[in-house]
C-alpha cells in the first residue's frame, strides 16, 4: 500500500517519478485563465483564516457541503470560521473520489505544512495548526502566487473594465505578470435582463454612441485595443451551447434595437446577433494576435430560489448536453473562410464532448502557429483525475497530445496552485504510464521536452507572452 | 492468475477484501426498487427447475440467446426446460465482458453450490445437480429472500393496485418487509392506446369521477395516500426522455378531453400534460415524505414484430440517447421555487448522461436530507461492472459518494440478489484501489462507515424505513 | 519496464500472450471493409520509397503534421519525398497516446525490419534504410497483402462502376480474394450538388431510364445484382446522421423531380428520399443475402478553404453528435416488420453512441444468423488502443462479444494490415486481463475457439465468403 498523498503521489511508475520530479515540478506555472481578482492581488492583504480562504467564496466546497445536508448558514451564512471549518471537514470525509479531497490536503501540506488527514475528528486541531501556519507565515496573494512559481497570471475582465488594477500591477516590481483577459459575455447575452445597460456602460466605455448593431461592434473593438495596450493576449466566452445562425446588418439591426428598447428576443434572433458579434470578434482577435477561448457547456443559476438569495456564481451551476458539432464546425469555417480565425482554445464542460473537440479541432490547424486550435484542458466539472486524464487521452489518441497548452486554474483562490501540481502528476503518470508499458519509446530527451512544454513552455510560445 | 470467481472475486487488493469480509458482506439489503410480484412472494410456491428460474421470464437471458441465433423457441417458447438450458449454456459461453456470466455463476454458487463454470459442455450435468439442489433444499420466494438478508422489499405497483398481496403479506411474521411503489406511468401515458381505459380504472379505484385533467390528479393523490398507509415510501416514474413544458388549466382540460375521446395528442400536448400531472405528484411526494425516483432513457418496444407476438418486457428495449439537461434542470427547479421538491432519485439508463446527472444533483440539495438528490445506481444496461464504477466515479468526482444510497436490483427474479454481492464487491474494489494507491487516508473507522453506508444504512436513513 | 513495442507489444500477461500466439496471429485476415483501389491491386507497380506509401495519401498522417504547424507544402505539397518524411517524423514525436505512433512503428518493423523508434533525430537515416529495404524487397500491392495472410479484401465501390479490376482479378490466381462493396451514397446524397448527373450516370450503367424516384430504386437493385454476380457479399452506407421519415410515392416523386431539376431539397424532404431508398435497398440486400453496413456520424468537409483547394477525404472531417436512437430504431424496425432486414452491421464514429449501439442490436437479433445485428469494430477516429478495448466492453456488456465479425482495416494503405494485427493484441489483452482476474473461465478450448472466431471464423460464417 502506498501512503497517503506522500511525495510520491500518483507517480506510480519510476518514469512517472523521473518525468516529475526533473522535469514538470521544475518549471514555472503560466496560469492563462483563472478568476482572481487584480484587485485583491493588488490590495496584497492577509488572510485571517483557513475558512476566510477556503470557504469564504469557493462554491466547489459549498456544493459539497450542501450535498451532505449542512444548513446554508455554514456555506454562505453567518456561522463562525471554526463552525464552517468543521462542517467542511465532516463533509470532506464522505468526499471520496472527488478532487476537492485532493486539493484540500495538497494545500494543507504545501501552503500549511500540515500532513494529517482533514475529517470531522481531525478538523479542530487542523483548524489551529493552519491558523498558526498562517499567523507565522506569509499568505498574502502576491506571496502565495510567488511561491507557486507562477510567471503569467491572466484575469476574466470585462470590456468596460477600467484594468486600473492591472496598471497598477504593471509598475510593481514583482516576480510574475498580471495580465487582463477579455471577456465580452455581457454584451453577447442579448437574452437576459439588463443588457441595455450594459450596452449603455459599454458605449460609455468606449466613447462610442451605441444605436445600432455595428456600434456594439466598434466599442468592442475599441475595448480590445485598450485591453491590448495593457498587456491582453487572450478573450474568453461562455456558451450554454454553440450558436450559429446567419443573418445580415437589418436584420441585426432590428434585433438589437428592440432589444435595447427592454424586448428579449427569442433564441432564434439571439443567436443571431451572437453569431454575427463574435464573427466579428474573432476577426478582431484574429488581428491583435490573441487567442480566443471558448467555453461550453455550463447550465447556469438552475436553482430559482437560491439565486435569488445568493446570485451568481455560488454553487448552482451544472453541466449540459446540447449538440455542438454542427454549429461548431460552421462557426469556425466561417471564420477560417475569410482568413480571420485566430487561434481557438475549445473547452468542453461535458466529457461526452470529448471526442467532437479532439477532432474538431484538426480541420483548422494552420502553419500560423503550432497546435493553432487546442482543446482546453479538463474545466471546472471535469477538473478531476478522471477527467483530466480523458481529456489528454482524447487529445493523445486524436490530436498531438505534445503540443498541448496544458493546463489552467480557471480558480477563484490563492491556494489553488496546487492545481497544477496534481495536473503534471496526472500527466507524468499517464506519460509515464505509455513509456513503461512499452508504448512509446524511452527517450528521455524527447520525453522531457514534450514534458516541459505541456507544462510550460508550449503556453508561452502559443499566446506569446 | 487468480482463481475463477472464487472467494476474494474482484476483491484485488487487501483493502478490498477487509472492506468487503469486515463491513460489505455483513451488512443486510434493502431493495427499495424492483419488479418482485408480491404475489409470488406470498404464495410463496416452490420452483420445479433452474430453468423456471432462470429463463421463465428473464429478458436479459433471452436476449443474449437470440443474439446467439438461438430460436424463439428455447428463449419464450415450448422446448423442454434442459433444452431451454442447454442452449442458454452456449449462449453463456460467448458472453464473456457480460454481467449474466458473473451473475450466473453467482447464483449457481451461492444458491445451489454448484462452483463450475457454466458452457455448453457442462450444461447437462449442471442442470441435473442444480435440480438435486432445489430437490433437497428450500426455493421457495420468501426462503431465498430471507437467505439473501433482504430487510426491505420495494415492489413496483400501479396506483390502481389493491395492494391485497402487501396488505396479507403485512400480517406475515417474515424476516423482511415488504413494501408497494407508486409507479404512475399509466396515467402519464396520454399518448398510448388504452390510456382512457386506464383512466377510468383509475377513477374506480379512487372512487372519483374523473372528467377534468385536475381529477386525474385527485385520483392519483388518493390512491398516493392509500399506498401510503400500506407502507409506501418510494414512487416511481419512466421517462424516455424528460418532458418539459407548461400550460394552464384551460389547455390541460382541452388536451385531456380530447384524449378521453380516444384522439392521441402530438408530442407537445402530450408533454404539457405529463409535465402538470409530475409536478402535482412531486409536490405530493413531498407532502408525504416519499422519495421520486425517476429512470430516464429507455427506448421501449423497438421490434413491432416481436411486440405483437409477444407483448412489452421481453428484451426488445434498449437505450436512448436524448438531450436531458435543460428540461430536467426546468422540471426540479419548478418544484423546488415552490418548496414542493421531493426526495428524488434521477437514474440514467445512457452513460454519456452520467456526467449531467452526477452536477445535476448539487443544483438542489438541502439540509431537509442528507444528500436529498441522489444518483441512482447504474441500472439495467448499465448495470455492469463497467456501469456500476463508472456511475460511482461520477458520484465520487462530481457529488458525494460517501453519502450514496446504493444498489437495489430492478429485477424479477427472487435468485437475482446476487447482484448486490456483485455491487458490494466493486464498490469494495474502487475504494480499495483508492485507498491503496494512496488516494484516501487509510482510516479503517471512516471507510467502514462510508461502506456500511453505502451498502445499506444510508438507504435506510434516507427513505426513513 | 518493458521494452518499446518488442514482440510482446500490449501482451500484458501470460493469458493475452498465449491467445494471441497460438491462436490470433495464426489466422488470416478477412478485410470485409476498405477503401483500397481494385486497380492498384490489379496494376501490382511497386513504390518508390516509404514517403510514397505513407504520405502520398494518408489523410491521418497529414492531419497530424498540421497540427504540428507543418506547411500544407509538406503533406500534400511538391516537398521532396526526403522532406516529407522528415516532417512526419517531427510530428509523429508529438504524437504521443495516438494510434499512428504505434501504427509507424508496426509497419516499420513488420515491412521494413526497422526497430529504431522514429523521431526527427532518425529521420534521415530511417528514410534511407527503409528505401533499401523496398529496393530489395518485394513492396508490390499484391505481394504486401498476400505477406499479410489476407483471404478476402471486399473494397468500396459506386454502383456506376464496371467492377472490370474485380472481374480482371477473379482470373488471376491470387492467394487472396478482391470483392466489391456495393456504396450508393451518391445515390442517397439528393441534397449535393451533382445529383443529377450522377443520376443519369446510374441509368446509363443500370440501362434505364430514370425518370420517377422508383426507378432510382430499380436502377440501383440492376446494379445490385450485376454487384453480386461478381462477388459482392456487403453494401455499405454512410450517414452523417440516421434520416427517417415517411413519404409515400407522390410525396416522393415530386422531391425527386425537383431535385433531378437542380432544386436542392430542404433537410426534411432530402430525409424522405433517403428514407426510401434506403428501405427499399435493405430489401435487396436481404433478398441477396448482403451485410448492410451503416456508418454513422462522420461531418464531412469541415473547411471549405482547404475543399476548395485540395477536395474531399484530406483530412478536414470530424465526428458529429446527432441523436440517434429513435430515428435508427425506426428505420430497422421498418425494414424488419416487413421481414426485409438484412444483415446489418452499424458503426458509430462518435463513442458517446457505443451504448445506443451496443443495445440496439438486440432488439433485431434472429435465428437467422448469429449476431444477425453487429456492432461494428471502433473505426477511423475511434480506431484506437482506447476506442477498440471501449468498443469491445461495450459489446461485452451488453451483447454478445464472442459472436463479434471484428476487424476491418477501413484503410486505404497497403500497408496498413498491421492494424489487424494491433486489433488482436488488444482483444487478447482484454480477454486476457479478464481470464487471470477470475472473471472468465480458464479454459483454452472456449477461449481459443472466441479468440479465432473474432480475429477470422465468424466474419468469414457471416458474410458466407
Amino acid at each position: 500500500m502506498k501512503n497517503f498523498m506522500d511525495r510520491d503521489f500518483l507517480l506510480d511508475t519510476d518514469t512517472a517519478k523521473k518525468l516529475f520530479f526533473d522535469y514538470a515540478e521544475k518549471m514555472p506555472i503560466c496560469d492563462y485563465h483563472c478568476h482572481l481578482s487584480p484587485k485583491e492581488i493588488y490590495e496584497n492583504k492577509p488572510y485571517e483564516n483557513i475558512s476566510e480562504i477556503w470557504l469564504s467564496g469557493d462554491h466547489y466546497k459549498w456544493r459539497a457541503m450542501r450535498s451532505c445536508g449542512i444548513d446554508e448558514r455554514y456555506c454562505t451564512g453567518d456561522a463562525t470560521p471554526r463552525e464552517k471549518f468543521e462542517k467542511f471537514a465532516y463533509a470532506l470525509q464522505y468526499c471520496i473520489g472527488n478532487p476537492l479531497y485532493h486539493w484540500a490536503h495538497i494545500e494543507l501540506q504545501r501552503y500549511f505544512g500540515i500532513d494529517t488527514p482533514l475529517s470531522a475528528k481531525t478538523a479542530d486541531d487542523i483548524f489551529d495548526r493552519a491558523n498558526k501556519a498562517m499567523a507565522e507565515g506569509d499568505f498574502r496573494p502576491q506571496s502565495l502566487i510567488a511561491n507557486s512559481n507562477v510567471k503569467i497570471v491572466c484575469t476574466t475582465d470585462d470590456p468596460i473594465d477600467s484594468l486600473e488594477y492591472h496598471k497598477l500591477l504593471s509598475q510593481q516590481d514583482l516576480p510574475f505578470r498580471v495580465l487582463p483577459s477579455f471577456r465580452p459575455d455581457k454584451a453577447l447575452n442579448i437574452n437576459l435582463d439588463g443588457f441595455e445597460d450594459y450596452i449603455r456602460a459599454l458605449g460609455d466605455a468606449a466613447g462610442i454612441e451605441i444605436k445600432h448593431y455595428g456600434d456594439v461592434v466598434k466599442a468592442l473593438c475599441a475595448r480590445a485595443d485598450y485591453f491590448n495596450e495593457v498587456g491582453c493576449k487572450v478573450s474568453d466566452q461562455a456558451f450554454e451551447y454553440v450558436p450559429y445562425r446567419e443573418a445580415d446588418e437589418d436584420e441585426l439591426n432590428k434585433i438589437f434595437r428592440k432589444a435595447m428598447k427592454g424586448e428579449r428576443p427569442k433564441q432564434k434572433d439571439a443567436d443571431k446577433y451572437r453569431t454575427a458579434v463574435m464573427l466579428e470578434l474573432g476577426k478582431k482577435y484574429q488581428e491583435l494576435g490573441w487567442a480566443m477561448e471558448i467555453h461550453i457547456g455550463a447550465l447556469r443559476n438552475n436553482n430559482t430560489a437560491m439565486f435569488n438569495k445568493l446570485g451568481a456564481d455560488v454553487g448552482f451551476d451544472s453541466v449540459g448536453d446540447c449538440e455542438i458539432a454542427k454549429p461548431l464546425s460552421a462557426f469556425l469555417n466561417a471564420l477560417n473562410v475569410n482568413g480571420n480565425l485566430p487561434k481557438t482554445i475549445l473547452f468542453n464542460l461535458n466529457d461526452k464532448d470529448n471526442t467532437v473537440l479532439a477532432t474538431m479541432l484538426g480541420n483548422f490547424q494552420s502553419s500560423e502557429t503550432q497546435s493553432k486550435i487546442q482543446f482546453g484542458p479538463a474545466w471546472w466539472f471535469l477538473d478531476t483525475m478522471d477527467g483530466m486524464t480523458a481529456q489528454m487521452k482524447s487529445l493523445g489518441n486524436l490530436g498531438v497530445l505534445g503540443k498541448f497548452v496544458g493546463m489552467e486554474t480557471d480558480s477563484r483562490s490563492f491556494t489553488s496552485y496546487g492545481r497544477h501540481e496534481y495536473f503534471r502528476r496526472i500527466l507524468c503518470a499517464l506519460i509515464g504510464s505509455w513509456v513503461e508499458e512499452g508504448k512509446y519509446a524511452n527517450d528521455e530527451e524527447i520525453l522531457g521536452e514534450i514534458i516541459e512544454g505541456i507544462c510550460y513552455n508550449n503556453a508561452i510560445n502559443y499566446f506569446e507572452f
